[in-house]
């Protein structure tokens, strides 16, 4: 029995469903254990099936061998309604933030013209997978942990490296090829590496910019271990660092350990970005934290739920969140600071321990 | 003057659209240049903006100057209804094979409910971009050129160090590194490397099997420059090869050279995918040929044209395709040869130099 296929089939029955369609591939890749990158899953009460195309059939079989394996050819609206129809029932849920508009109206012409199907209906939903993914299994949380682990010694490794007129791109590089060779699969996001003024961008690609003393160094990293995602950010100097560097470091230095320190079980995700907000806009620098406190992470690196204005999601224990407050000036540079961390009888646990310099 | 947005407004008006919203990231990046991962364009006949949010919108600025550039907070439902009704019009085309189901129904409420936009119209638009994009310039011949040599040249290096004993990550990790020591961005799909009964699946991961002398090893590696994508594949043996890959391996060569040879403008997808199939199928291996000959590739590593079964995709000029038939047989192996061509003159002109083992 597929504990994770349950806790779907009690959703269905909350949200008065016969079935759903999964098309979001980590999602099929958490309910069934299939990796590949093709493929859908098809859940009734009383049947699992994974379809995919005659490239994974092998494969699909031997991961997931609580589903039937379908094999399919072309898109959903050749194979859907035939499919669809074995299943009984009238309403069947779709993921409605991963199927196109594209899709979702050649699925609905292709019922409608089905003598078997037409009685079928494609109910939009939205995170039914997500909130059960994001509570972590024991043995998520030690896949996470090894992720952590690498990603903090990727940075410890190539920190310790870096010197005046090294480039963000050979640190990125670094980074990257020590990830990889212990053991990494595909990294979640590119690495980011800013110095000086390019790290007031705080989504900026590494660049051929020599890193120089006394100025911000913002590095980004995230490893894979077996599917799930590290998000690790330190932001470093060389020699001296400016006086305004030291003022904004220690500012969201301040913010980021108060969210590790007063974030709770129960809040929503709007309070807990709130946590290190006050602090950074108290020190006077509210409008220079422009993105939220952070966000869910797993086998997807952002994903439910996420921790900031206006998010209702709610803080669970099991949950692997970030906490990566920010402060970026335009002309000057910017810090960041993450720690990943998992919920755990209510409060925060960092699973990042890599150094913060100080 | 932006040709590439001249060429969108032509097609504006032979769809009777007042402008256009862009999502899919390459053809944001395509039209416009701005290259930040999130971002939108909002296209009229006398107006173009792109919209981003703080983090992009200096890079936004330096990288898409032909661009008004508009600083966005939050999702399109927030913001584009205020900024589309002053583009004048009420026909607005979107992009519906990339936007959500959910974004769709999203974006309908929020035009209905505001008292500025309650007259525009959203109309779903599919490949408006992608043809207009499939046909190459000479500046970006140039790039892919540079793309598919990097990747022959991988391929070449590591190709000579393979020997018995070798595992397929530790061959798909030395072409990583070789790439991206050599300048790649970030690679466009993740390397294949199959030996023995592993190279019977055309997707599979590399994994920690040593390749044995005699056996089929399936290597597939592209490399990214300047954004623009490469695509390769060859298929080598060590020692004397088993007598079964011979045969295999000549009729596959067979088939990507007759491609090659006759494959030409004006041509349908499907008529290109069969001048290939037919050599297969004669042979009797037409069942183990399960995918499509080839596909465009650009900024995008699998792009228009596709070249498959019922692809009416009309082969021009310009156009850069895969050329990649393959034979696989479960529990045996499998084969695949691909060239990257550019179509000059009428016809194909290969852009991969990489040896061929015979």
């Amino acid at each position: 029995m597929n504990i994770r296929v349950e806790k779907l089939r009690s959703k269905l029955s909350e949200l008065s469903l016969d079935a759903i369609l999964i098309s979001q591939t980590e999602n099929r890749r958490y309910l069934s254990g299939f990796t590949g990158s093709a493929g859908y899953l098809l859940i009734s009460p009383d049947r699992a099936i994974v379809t995919t195309d005659f490239r994974y059939l092998e494969q699909a079989g031997l991961e997931a061998p609580d589903f039937q394996v379908i094999r399919i050819t072309g898109e959903p609206p050749k194979w859907f309604p035939d499919l669809a129809a074995t299943l009984g029932g009238q309403k069947i849920g779709f993921e409605s933030t991963d199927i196109s508009f594209a899709m979702y109206q050649a699925l609905t012409q292709a019922l409608a013209q089905s003598q078997a199907a037409k009685h079928l209906r494609l109910i939009p939903v939205q995170q039914v997978v997500e909130p059960i993914r994001a509570v972590k299994e024991e043995s998520e949380l030690k896949l996470m942990q090894q992720a952590a682990a690498l990603s903090d010694a990727a940075f410890e490794h190539v920190a310790a490296t870096i010197a005046p007129g090294v480039t963000e791109k050979q640190i990125a590089w670094a980074l990257e090829k020590y990830l990889k060779e212990n053991g990494s699969g595909p990294l979640p996001f590119d690495i980011i590496v800013g110095s000086g003024p390019n790290s007031a961008l705080p989504h900026i690609r590494p660049g051929d910019r020599p890193v120089q003393e006394g100025e911000p160094i913002v590095i980004d990293v995230g490893a894979r271990w077996k599917g799930y995602c590290s998000d690790l950010t330190r932001t470093i100097w060389l020699g001296k660092p400016d006086k305004k560097l030291t003022q904004v470091y220690d500012i969201v230095l301040a913010a980021q350990l108060t969210a590790m320190a007063t974030m709770a079980t129960s809040m929503t995700g709007e309070q807990a970005d709130r946590l290190a907000r006050t602090v950074i806009e108290q020190a006077g620098y509210g409008e220079a934290f422009g993105h939220s406190l952070g966000h869910g992470v797993g086998l997807v690196p952002h994903e439910f739920p996420r921790l900031g204005s206006g998010s209702t999601d709610v803080l669970a224990n099991g949950m692997v969140l970030t906490d990566e407050p920010g402060i970026y000036i335009t002309g000057w540079g910017g810090v960041r600071i993450e720690d990943m961390v998992v919920m755990e009888n209510g409060r925060p646990k960092s699973l990042s321990h890599a150094r913060k310099q100080s």
